[in-house]
């Protein structure tokens, strides 16, 4: 048969996570805690699954569970969506952020990305026919220039994909990008799709500027976010979808036929876990005590550390120590030092190499003061 | 925005399942188990959970769980796949069927399906570009005429969808149907994805024909199974596909960006639970007692009965009744008699109507005793 994405290999995190596996490196590749979620939250799935709630959900999503997304993104972003028509639950970020641009991606359309960005836009765009434009972005700030933006704008744009906080860079988008993309896209056709899987994991006090906050914007906007980072079960698959109804109705086609619907005890236990809103609200404070564990340890090594506003990733240079390319030193860094980290340039689809590692910080502190240790030997 | 599934309005399943609860309806439309899963399945899954097995899983699925597929696909079927290359872990049978469309279908690519037909496989053909050409079969025995098979293969024909059990019809794929189908696709260039999600769900002593039994078939062949209708937990949403190697690359490229991986502790509870084949050896008599039982109380009724020689429906017409049409009379026998089923016409793209209804008799003796004394009222 003939390969309908030709140039797709194995993403990066299952060979930095193979690799670590099979040499016993310290992972701080793919991103994901190395604790356990919460005792409460396991004991409600067990209770979801021997109260029966073993059968299909409904297509949209647990009604309850719909509703405390609406009451948690009313309370946090002042935006009322209806449950019933604009919240759809989803077998966790990826699959919303899939689905989305299959619902609305034609063959042509353009849709601009900014790199480094997550590896599963561009296939899905591609998938539908439709056309990548992308911004390449530079540490160390990773800022975008709206005037570069605009000038990718055209007859065809379809969508623009945001991510913030941002995964690998750990940049948010802050007031005045907001700003320059309300004039942007004000009085133009254009959706937005904007990935927030991070959106509690924010840091020194800074506002998360969900597009859910701004009505302009929120009006053509997907929004994805996901319960497996923000509970840190990330292999529970959960996430959910908020889009205007005109853009939900055409979401839950696809849905309907892509998954029909997402696992039912986990949506009963879920909906009752968010009833605390403590369980999300500590996430800054929690993570915030990890990277800035992390960064002070990282300073006594060889590495620069480059700014981390959100998600759970820090990156670094590595000038003063090499110049091989970072694909390269994340491997030789996972042979011989025994950390596994993720090379920036993987996020790039031409492999842009600025001589980033992106490594991840949610883990135990035994595990990020061993992997400091060993970094400290570079 | 511009549809790309203009036609799609709500499945027939969520309005079904809406309209009984609505009316406290007794639901035998909506195929799912009234009754709960197994204890200790659900305790596997608890205790995986407990120890932690709550972030990714790798993204073909545990290595654990397909290892335990293969098993039992070689056991069952005498087809040996390869874990690693040939067999993936899916978030039940509709994702797979939606990702092996997505893997191979190509603009202008014809598919051949067979109405009536599980409603998900014609969205996933048009969204893909491709072209749905369809041969209606009809009650009783719903057998395919291969001959008309034939004619509507040409150079154009990319894939023939198969289900057996089949979901509406009860009906089986017989060894004459497989010998047809072999002598069909001999020298051609055609690939097979084959339905087998009731795989389990077979009466009288009959053979499961999978394609996996079957070399030539097998090597072009997509085959999906559910662990939903097998265990029956359909709400866990776990599922698995086996393709030959060169197929699986393909199809696992759409899977990581699709939806990256799925439900890992789901995925170690399962993986342990096959280990004891009586799990799924079992189904069978389970099953079959069911239909019979419901079969029993269905005579006397002014219903006619359908053959049913697998999955968990039985279907009948209605002629002696009325000459309402099915859609109509499903919501009718909802309201005024208290049982919902499943208007067979909703399953043929043009709507034809044979005036049948499908009943789900994966129902507690209870269940179908309080309907069947409903519909004797009839
Ligand atoms: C879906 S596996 C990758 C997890 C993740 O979000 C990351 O490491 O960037
Ligand atoms: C995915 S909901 C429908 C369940 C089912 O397989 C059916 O009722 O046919």
């Amino acid at each position: 048969v003939i390969s309908k994405l030709p140039q797709t290999g194995t993403t990066i995190f299952t060979v930095m996570s193979a690799l670590a596996a099979e040499l016993g490196a310290i992972n701080l590749s793919q991103g994901f805690p190395d604790y356990n979620c919460a005792p409460e939250l396991v004991e409600l799935v067990n209770k979801a699954m021997q109260n029966g709630h073993n059968q299909y959900a409904p297509m949209p999503g647990l009604m309850a569970l719909r509703e405390q997304i609406a009451i948690k993104t009313e309370k946090l972003y002042g935006a009322v969506y209806n449950p019933d028509t604009e919240i759809t639950v989803t077998a966790g970020g990826t699959q919303a952020v899939f689905t989305a641009i299959s619902a609305v991606i034609n063959p042509n359309d353009e849709v601009i990305i900014f790199e480094p960005a997550y590896d599963c836009y561009a296939p899905a765009i591609k998938l539908m026919g439709g056309v990548v434009k992308s911004l390449e972005l530079d540490p160390p700030d990773y800022r975008i220039a709206w005037d570069m933006v605009k000038r990718l704008i055209n007859g065809k744009t379809k969508m623009i994909i945001l991510n913030s906080p941002h995964n690998p860079t750990a940049t948010i988008l802050r007031k005045e990008d907001i700003d320059e993309l309300s004039a942007l896209v004000k009085n133009q056709d254009i959706l937005i799709l904007s990935d927030e899987v991070y959106e509690h994991l924010i840091y020194d006090g800074e506002t998360h500027h969900s597009m859910a906050r701004y009505p302009e914007l929120q009006q053509r906007s997907f929004i994805v976010s996901s319960f497996g980072k923000t509970f840190h079960a990330t292999g529970w698959k959960m996430g959910y979808c908020l889009a205007p109804a005109y853009l939900m109705t055409e979401f839950r086609k696809i849905h309907q036929f892509l998954i029909f619907s997402v696992n039912a005890p986990m949506q009963h236990a879920i909906a009752e876990y968010l009833k605390d809103e403590n369980t999300y609200l500590s996430l800054p404070d929690f993570f915030q005590q990890k990277r800035d564990y992390f960064r002070e340890g990282l300073k006594n090594t060889r590495f620069q550390l480059l700014p981390c506003a959100g998600s759970y990733f820090q990156s670094v240079t590595y000038d003063a120590i090499t110049d091989e390319k970072d694909s390269d030193y994340a491997i030789r860094l996972t042979k011989e030092i025994g950390v596994a980290s993720i090379p920036v340039s993987a996020f790039y689809r031409k492999g842009t190499d600025k001589h980033v590692l992106r490594f991840c910080f949610a883990k135990r502190q035994e595990t990020i003061d061993k992997a400091v240790d060993r970094l400290l030997k570079v």
